[in-house]
């Protein structure tokens, strides 16, 4: 099977808002007036963001879908994406499934593979991913003020319990049930970007990140360029109802705090627009909760139920810390 | 040493035509009105795109160049580019080093970099470019005609030798003079992408591709897109005084029609644009051959000095074949 074969087979779909898609020297596309053009690349090595024999869906869908999360955090729509990707040898199998992860995530947010790159290699999958949003209206990370609430979407921690059960280092205290850890794996392997929260914030907040380094690391990005402090309080943070349970234990604050992989939304965003952001919650049935605010100064406070300054360990993933 | 140091330290670096460059979730940018946007993208893996000892600066200079190349092929005026790098460890030497040859390529060619990624994991480095064409104008490989000309820049087959020279793979015949051994090497790691020429060309060629992988495997592209064929003459290639002397040598021809990294423009264009295109050639102090033609059918013949079928070995480089 030749690198044009491959690019044929696993990696041609037909594009839906592309001039020129996959087979010329670059794609063609055009970005709509008035718009500006996000761009946004991740890369994905074996064993750095996934186990070299996981799921090759899963691996797929991961792949496109933590560069959705971050037209998502700039409150940009997606619409392209090129993926270059690196592989030891051919396995046809494995192609096809990844195929099968990427386009099923492709399709879901409406995004067309429009180009990219195929060589032997290490497996690596790096990602750019293009969007688009209203001119001068993205959700950026300087954009925070004081006496703005501190949002969160969905739930935090479970990816990150996921993977410390698969890597056998959950304290033995926790005993998690087998449905709780499958919800725990499809966090890890198959996040879902919130584009349409994302999309519905535009006019709402005043910066936004996706958290997938970690809230700690990737709220503290917010409040370092927006030059503001922020206090939140534990049992505000959204959890699943085993990891409220246990809020008191270090591990467990771990995975909420600093474990990453969550890719939901933290964002600030004025008081006056809480109703509104409720609103947004119910239509989108997707739990968003109000967990702090932003101060003057610096830095980041988490407080515990008796308002506490909780101890914080690892603040977030570091590749070479 | 952590991830955002690596990043502020030698990936940031002042942007000129972007609202929004490094540090947030995308970066944001605006396409000018008429224009359609070009997208390309190109991995490069240490030991199979380049020798993981070889100079970082060449590394950092080839990776943007290689990109910057897809532009010229299309047309396209590079203007912003995103870097996805893995790393097997921190070296800052290494790292000074190749952003100084990636910046210095940026700079040639008006490049911003505006994103991207840094993660830990065997040496590999993803960029995606973006770059302008007016809308409609960009040279497709779709677009040879039959009658239409067959050009070539520059000079073919000096990076094929380069290499062959560092494998100790060229035959014990080839004694290459020092001076040339350098300019091959030179050809090999620091290639000239000829954005000044496919620029020049856009009203006049019918289509374009960059020579990466080997004439007959890029111009075979062109030709299968166009469903057309071609002769072209041995003779007429562009290329040095040495690779000249011994054209009827096997191994010579194997680098001049299959050896790649030549990152010279192939394009076709009509007959009556021929002092045209000699023009530009003499403006832009840039050799371009007149080395064929297209005609009806299929596939591509290549003829010597009396007009006899090369025999082709190896069409070009395909990472899976």
């Amino acid at each position: 099977m030749s690198e044009f074969d491959i690019i044929k087979q696993f990696f041609t779909r037909p594009a839906h808002h592309t001039n020129l898609s996959v087979g010329d020297d670059a794609a063609l596309i055009n970005v709509s007036k008035g718009y500006e053009l996000t761009v946004s690349t991740d890369m994905l090595v074996a064993d750095t963001h996934f186990f070299h024999d996981a799921a090759p869906y899963d691996i797929g869908w991961k792949s496109l879908a933590v560069n959705v999360s971050d037209m998502a955090a700039m409150s940009s729509q997606p619409k392209w994406a090129t993926l270059a990707i690196a592989l030891p040898h051919v396995n046809e199998t494995w192609l096809s499934e990844f195929s099968r992860g990427f386009f099923a995530c492709a399709n879901t947010f409406n995004v067309d593979l429009i180009g990219g790159d195929t060589t032997r290699g290490p497996l690596n999958i790096s990602v750019t991913i293009m969007g688009e949003v209203p001119a001068g209206k993205a959700l950026r990370r300087d954009g925070a003020k004081v006496g703005d609430d501190i949002w969160i979407s969905g739930a935090l921690g479970d990816a990150a319990l996921g993977l410390a059960h698969l890597k056998n280092k959950l304290h033995s205290k926790f005993n998690l049930d087998d449905g709780y850890i499958e919800y725990c794996l499809e966090a890890l392997h198959r996040p879902q970007p919130r584009v349409a929260l994302g999309l519905a914030l535009v006019d709402l907040a005043h910066s936004a990140i996706d958290i997938s380094d970690g809230l700690l690391s990737d709220l503290g990005h917010i409040l370092s360029a927006s030059k503001v402090g922020a206090t939140i309080q534990l049992s505000k943070l959204p959890c699943s109802l085993f990891i409220s349970k246990h809020i008191n234990e270090k591990q467990i604050q771990q995975c909420i705090l600093a474990g990453g992989d969550d890719y939901e939304l933290c964002f600030t965003a004025p008081q006056k627009n809480r109703s509104a952001i409720e609103k947004i919650s119910d239509e989108l049935h997707l739990p968003i909760a109000l967990a702090g605010n932003i101060h003057a100064g610096a830095g980041l406070v988490v407080l515990d139920e008796n308002k506490h300054k909780v101890i914080l360990g690892k603040t977030g993933y570091d590749h070479f810390a």
